[in-house]
Formats: C-alpha cells, sequence, structure tokens
C-alpha cells in the first residue's frame, strides 16, 4: 500500500512530473513526424540521383534468392539517415539533456557514422562485402568499453546497472565483477546491433519489428524514469531515465514516416546506416533503463533471427554441410518456402508487437 | 487540484478498480486472440470446403479492377465469423454484464446475422446483390429506433448521452428533442456501419484501419468508466463503460488474428458478416461512451471512404456524369493511379493510427 504510506504532495508531484513528460514526448514525436515526413521525399530523390543503390548478392551467393529479390534492384539505400536527422531533431528541442541521453546519442551517431562508411563502401565497390566483420565487431568493442569505463568510474551509477530485474520472477540477476559486466555490456550492444541489422532484409522488416519494441522501451523509460510510477510498478528508479522516452517518441516518429516509404515495394532502404544504429540505440536504451532482459522477451524476433543464423552456420560447420534451414537468417527461410514477402513481414510485426505487450506486462515486479 | 479535493481512500479506490479493470481487458484479449488463433484455420477451411467464396463484380461493371483483383478468386469469404465467435468468448468469461454491455452485443450480433445473411445470397447467387441497401438501411433504423427508445424510457442514462463533448474545445454538444436524438444516433450507427462495409475492399485494409481505432474506443471506456481518471481528464463519467473496454480488448485480440490471415495475399475475406458488424460495434461504443464526434477523427479512414462515395455518386448525378475519384471508394481510386495494393493498406494504416492517436490527445477535456 505505497499509496498510504507517501504524502498526497508526493505523490501529485509525481503525476505532474509524468504530465510533463508525456507532454515532451507527444512533442517530439509530432516534430519528429513531421520532420521525416518532409524530408524523406527530398533524401529519397538526392540518394537516387547520386545512383546510392542497394547492391545484391548474385545468383551464384544466394541462388533463388536473387530471383525472388529481383525487382529490389535500383531501389536507393542509406534510408537511416532520415531516421536519425528526424530523430535528432525531435529529440533536441524537447529533452533535458543528461548523462543517458548524451551517451546514448554520442553512440548512436558514432554507429551510424560506422554503417554510413560501410554503405558507401559498398556502393563505391558495387558489391556486398563494406567494413569487414571483424573490423565492426572491434569498433563495437571499443564503443562497449568506453561506456563500461565511463559507469565504473562512477560508482553510484555502476552500482545501478549491475543489478538487473529479472523479467516474471520479482528477482535481479547481479552482474558484479567488471569483466562480467562488460562482456554482458557488449553482448547486448553488439547483440542488438547485429541482430537487427541481420533482420534487415525484406521491406519494411526491421521498421515494424522494431516500432513496437521502441514502444516498450519507451515505456520501460517512463516507468523507471518517475519515482511515483517506479515504486508503484517495483521497479528499479533510475533518475533521468524519462529523457531517455523522449528519444524512444522521436524515434518512433521517424520510423513510422520511415515505413510508409519502406513498407513493399519498398521506395528506400534503411542500409547499415540505419539498423547498425538503430540496433545499438535499442541495446543502449533497454540497458540505461535497467531491461535488458526484457528486451529478450520483447525483441524476440531479432533474437530469433540472430539464433537461426548462429545455428545455420554451426549445423553447416559440425554436421557435414546440413542445413537446418533453407536460408538464414529466419526470413530468408519462409521466402524460400514460398510464403509471401508482405506477408512474412507482416506476421512478424504482429509476433514482435505481442512479444512487445508481454515485456510490458512482464515489468510489472509483483510476479513471482 | 482534484488530486488535493478528494480522499486518500477514494483516489486509492478508483486506482485498484482500474488496475482490476486492466487485467480483466490483459486476460479478455488472451482469450480471444487465442481462441481465433485455435479457430482460424479450422474455419478457413470449412469454409474453402463449403465454397463459400467472395463474388467479385465482372469486368463490365468495374473495368481495370476487376483484373487488378482477379488473384482473388477463390478467396473464402464470411471470416467475420471468426472474429465473432473469438469476441464472444473473451468477453463473455471476464465481463460484468450490465446495460451498455448487453445493447452492444446484442446489436453487434444482430447485425452479424443481416451481414451473414446477405453473404450468404451472394454466395448463393453467385451475384454481389445480396440484401438490397434500402433493406440493410431499415434493418438499421429499426435497430437504432429500440436503442434510442431503450434509452429514452431511462431518462437518467437518456441524459447522459444527449450531452455530447466536442474534441478540442472544452465545449459539449446537446441534442435534445427526441427526433433528433434519434436522427444523430441512426447517422452514427449507420454511418460507421456501412463506412466500415464500404472501406472493405482491399486485404487487410478493414482490419488495419479498425485496430487504432478499437484500441482508441478501449481507452475510452476505460477512462470514461473509471471516476478517479474521468475527473483527471475531465471526460463524462457513466458509470459500468468500464466492461465496453473488456469489449474492445477482446475485439482487438480477434482481428489481430484476422489480419495474421487477412493480410495481402488474403487467405480469407471477413464479407459483410465481419464488415456490418464490426461497424456497428464500433458505433455503439463510441456513442455508449460519449465520444462519438471523437470517433470522427479517430475514424478519419472511415469517414473519407464514405465521403469519397457520395462525393462521387453527386458528381456523377448532377456534374454530367463527371467523375471526380478514378473510382470511388477511395482505394480504388489510389488502385487505379498504380499504387500497390499493399502500400495502400499501410498507409491508410498509418494514417489511421495517428488519427486514433490524435483523438485520444482530444478527450484530455483541459483544451479550450
Amino acid at each position: 500500500m505505497f499509496f498510504f504510506n507517501s504524502h498526497l504532495g508526493q505523490i501529485w508531484s509525481g503525476i505532474s512530473l509524468a504530465m510533463d513528460l508525456l507532454w515532451r514526448m507527444g512533442y517530439a514525436f509530432g516534430i519528429s513526424l513531421l520532420t521525416a515526413w518532409v524530408i524523406a521525399p527530398w533524401i529519397i530523390k538526392y540518394l537516387k540521383r547520386r545512383k546510392w543503390e542497394q547492391v545484391f548478392r548474385d545468383q551464384k551467393e544466394v541462388r533463388d534468392l536473387a530471383q525472388l529479390h529481383s525487382a529490389k534492384a535500383r531501389t536507393p539505400t542509406m534510408g537511416g539517415i532520415i531516421i536519425v536527422i528526424a530523430t535528432m531533431s525531435g529529440t533536441i528541442f524537447l529533452v533535458h539533456w543528461n548523462f543517458q541521453v548524451i551517451v546514448t546519442l554520442c553512440t548512436y551517431l558514432a554507429v551510424m557514422f560506422m554503417g554510413f562508411i560501410d554503405d558507401l563502401a559498398k556502393v563505391r565497390a558495387q558489391n556486398t562485402r563494406g567494413i569487414p566483420g571483424r573490423m565492426k565487431l572491434l569498433i563495437q568493442f571499443g564503443l562497449t568499453l568506453v561506456i563500461g569505463g565511463i559507469l565504473y568510474f562512477n560508482p553510484d551509477l555502476y552500482e545501478r546497472y549491475c543489478v538487473l530485474p529479472i523479467p516474471f520472477s520479482g528477482y535481479s540477476l547481479s552482474i558484479t565483477p567488471f569483466i562480467f559486466f562488460i562482456i554482458f555490456l557488449f553482448c547486448v550492444l553488439a547483440g542488438t546491433s547485429n541482430a537487427v541489422n541481420l533482420t534487415d532484409g525484406l521491406d519494411g522488416l526491421v521498421t515494424s519489428c522494431a516500432m513496437p519494441v521502441i514502444f516498450f522501451l519507451g515505456i520501460v523509460s517512463f516507468i523507471t524514469g518517475n519515482g511515483t510510477l517506479a515504486t508503484l510498478c517495483q521497479c528499479p528508479y533510475i533518475a533521468g531515465n524519462g529523457e531517455l522516452g523522449i528519444l524512444c517518441a522521436s524515434l518512433l516518429g521517424a520510423l513510422i514516416v520511415f515505413l510508409w516509404h519502406n513498407g513493399y515495394p519498398a521506395s528506400i532502404f534503411m542500409g547499415d546506416t540505419g539498423s547498425l544504429s538503430l540496433g545499438i540505440l535499442i541495446g543502449m536504451v533497454a540497458f540505461l533503463t535497467n531491461h535488458p532482459f526484457h528486451l529478450m522477451i520483447g525483441g524476440g524476433i531479432f533474437v530469433l533471427e540472430a539464433l537461426s543464423d548462429i545455428i545455420q552456420v554451426f549445423s553447416y560447420k559440425f554436421r557435414h554441410q546440413r542445413r537446418i534451414f533453407k536460408m538464414a537468417p529466419l526470413h530468408h527461410h519462409f521466402e524460400l518456402l514460398g510464403v509471401h514477402e508482405t506477408k512474412i513481414t507482416r506476421r512478424f510485426g504482429i509476433i514482435s508487437g505481442l512479444l512487445s505487450l508481454l515485456s510490458i506486462v512482464g515489468l510489472w515486479h509483483f510476479w513471482g
């Protein structure tokens, strides 16, 4: 009975803080949506004129898939720029700058830059290699070290981020030696970033799967950043997390417009510029709001896509070149089974929505 | 400062009532979702075996459209049965029966029955006539009279439902002479029912446009049915409206599964069984929660579709057979302009989502 133990004034101030944040989230959403709406056609035209178009793997490499995707040739890539610009414009005007927001945005922009170089290398060389995978992982590891280091030298922050609630259990897991903490952080950041990148293989697939996840993360930020709500839900309270909600709201606005153009038949792809940065943003927000384990449920589609890829590689290596899926990641498997591309996208999106809902329910720590 | 004027106990009881309702809504959503998931494949198979398939207008009647839609032949119709069964199963176990729920469900089932007869007539005669339009309107008018009459003889209910808040204004409109009340009620019920029916022309179009509207109506029911929340938002409070939220949650669960099968390329259509009943349910809930004017924003897509049809007819009649749209309703216009079907559905769905969000914002009566 939290309500009877606290002062009325405290509850009221909690509620008015929540209302203030809600309004700012609404405005951020609106500004980002409008910005994206205005700039998207311009950027698409510009990318087309520069001939920065997606390069596809050929018949030799991917067999039937090359034919299935033949209609996608000459579609401009690097549309992630739209998402980044819109998200930034929604955020900078309404956010109260604090540690969480600055770290998240710096990581976001750094990874976006890496993705941009990657896309550019692919477009210039007209092949699908880009920056080597090891190099990307190394950069992501460097970022992890920097973020982990900053946290380590702020003991009160570090203390909070080591203790992670487990969904539907009421228990928390403590990740104590610093080395484990760094490894875990790397798994979260590199995991989300690369899983989202892997998922980006069909028109609108990443966008429709990411939108519910961002919505879920917005709610997590909203609750963990508000003392009253966090107490009500028995969530950890981390001051300033509400501002990450502004980021999520902006991103959601940008993604809605992006889906408008990116849906089948796509007029633009987000490229690595969009997918790597979107992924790491999801990972960062989940980590800074202390709910990466909930993300494993909510972002289940991304987890499945990454797992299917890993399983396929292991099966190929250790089971005498036998495959489990017709092709990895998962969405190509269904595509080769003859399911229409839009149907896969829609169904993955629906599953992502239901999983995000489930992880929102799991926020409530009365369980267990 | 509502919070300082009321007793702590009152706030607490308001919050715990809201939590109880939220849980029941969640369970209703889950039960409906699971029911639909289980029965959908069976019903689709059954309808296919009985050859109850959608009949399309031919080349003579609709020219190019017939060719565009040629791939849709042999798709079973009357899938609305899945929605109705799932919605009912989610509702009956969790709802606390009261006036609003009983009236809504009776109307829902009556209209579903009418739609079913209509579909059956079309399938049997293998043409697209079915029950004549005038007959349908007459039945809808009869229903309106019954509902209006019941309300008229319950003065305290009637008083409430005559006063309708206008979005974004802070004012309310009073519809006082009974004859105006009946005409207005008829416009709302027949309007929504037929507008949703008109919109049902592309794979998944009604489903994706209706889902945000149902979500919006669920929130309206939740707020207007809870004393604390209604006071906070300065909404009218109508005891028992929360139970309509259970209905909305069930319907949402059913629609998600229906979209799974109904999305392009559709394995099933909802037919008039689904669309007429879905429409009247939307109208009933909007009316019983006292927010039909908000529905005109939230259900803007349905309004536009109906308007485009009316404008086209008038233009054809009074402007020497000239047309404004290539074809009415609106979605066929875009289709004939060469926009891909899935793109129209997705974009209409996005617009519907944004409009529903706007009308949720408009619920807050501090405006004006």
